[in-house]
């Protein structure tokens, strides 16, 4: 795993007034972005607002409070998502999803590690990735 | 406030462990780090590991359950913390912690988003801002 975060999602209650929220202080939401869900490019990476239930779903939690995240790593392949999975086990993590196909196009897998911080470690096709590990939002 | 993430803080009961974790999975601790805090640097921002009870004291929470992290802004002067403030404040955000001197030689204040999710904002005078807005920690 290289030493990078992609992408945080926030949970949110409200997803018209947390983009609002954020927009007012500057953020400005890219065109990958849905009714469903925000993103704004931020330095290298990207933050994300999206439904707090539907976050804690795809995180493997069953509640999701207030301040409650979820980290993402972004890497080259499906086979790297598993590799990092396989390294996250062997470090002490629970996985809570393993690595499967997304309805995104994507391919993804889940774990918490030993605190219950959860982090997704995804194939994005459709986010390339510099080769400083950075992305770059539509 | 400039669209960046400079520092995410993760909350752990078990600083040791959770250092150990992000270590095998390939973050390096900075020489910043000490007995009870961890920085990496992660891309252009860093990641943070502090107790958790602390981050919830700092962070104006009275708890701070499992997955509960604080996102922080680095700017580059004490009048830039109040500035980003008052601009929260206007979007709607709760202020949990006015601008102040800290402990650690800065000036930060912190405050939650529509849903709780804390931010810190902060002057660091031991963290330089590059021109892009990422940090670099020693």
């Amino acid at each position: 795993m290289e030493p990078r975060i992609s992408l945080i999602t926030l949970g949110v209650s409200d997803l018209p007034r947390a983009r609002s929220f954020y927009e007012q202080l500057g953020f400005t939401a890219s065109s990958a972005s849905t009714d469903d869900v925000a993103f704004f490019q931020a330095g290298g990476m990207a933050l994300a607002l999206w439904d707090r239930d539907a976050l804690a779903a795809d995180s493997g939690t069953t509640v999701h409070p207030p301040g409650a995240v979820t980290l993402a790593h972004n890497v080259r392949s499906p086979a790297d998502v598993d590799a990092v999975v396989e390294e996250a086990r062997a470090a002490g993590a629970t996985i809570v999803r393993p690595g499967a196909d997304t309805v995104w196009g994507g391919y993804s897998a889940a774990f918490h590690d030993p605190d219950g911080h959860a982090w997704e470690i995804a194939h994005n096709p459709g986010w390339p990735i510099a080769e400083d590990g950075s992305i770059q939002l539509p």
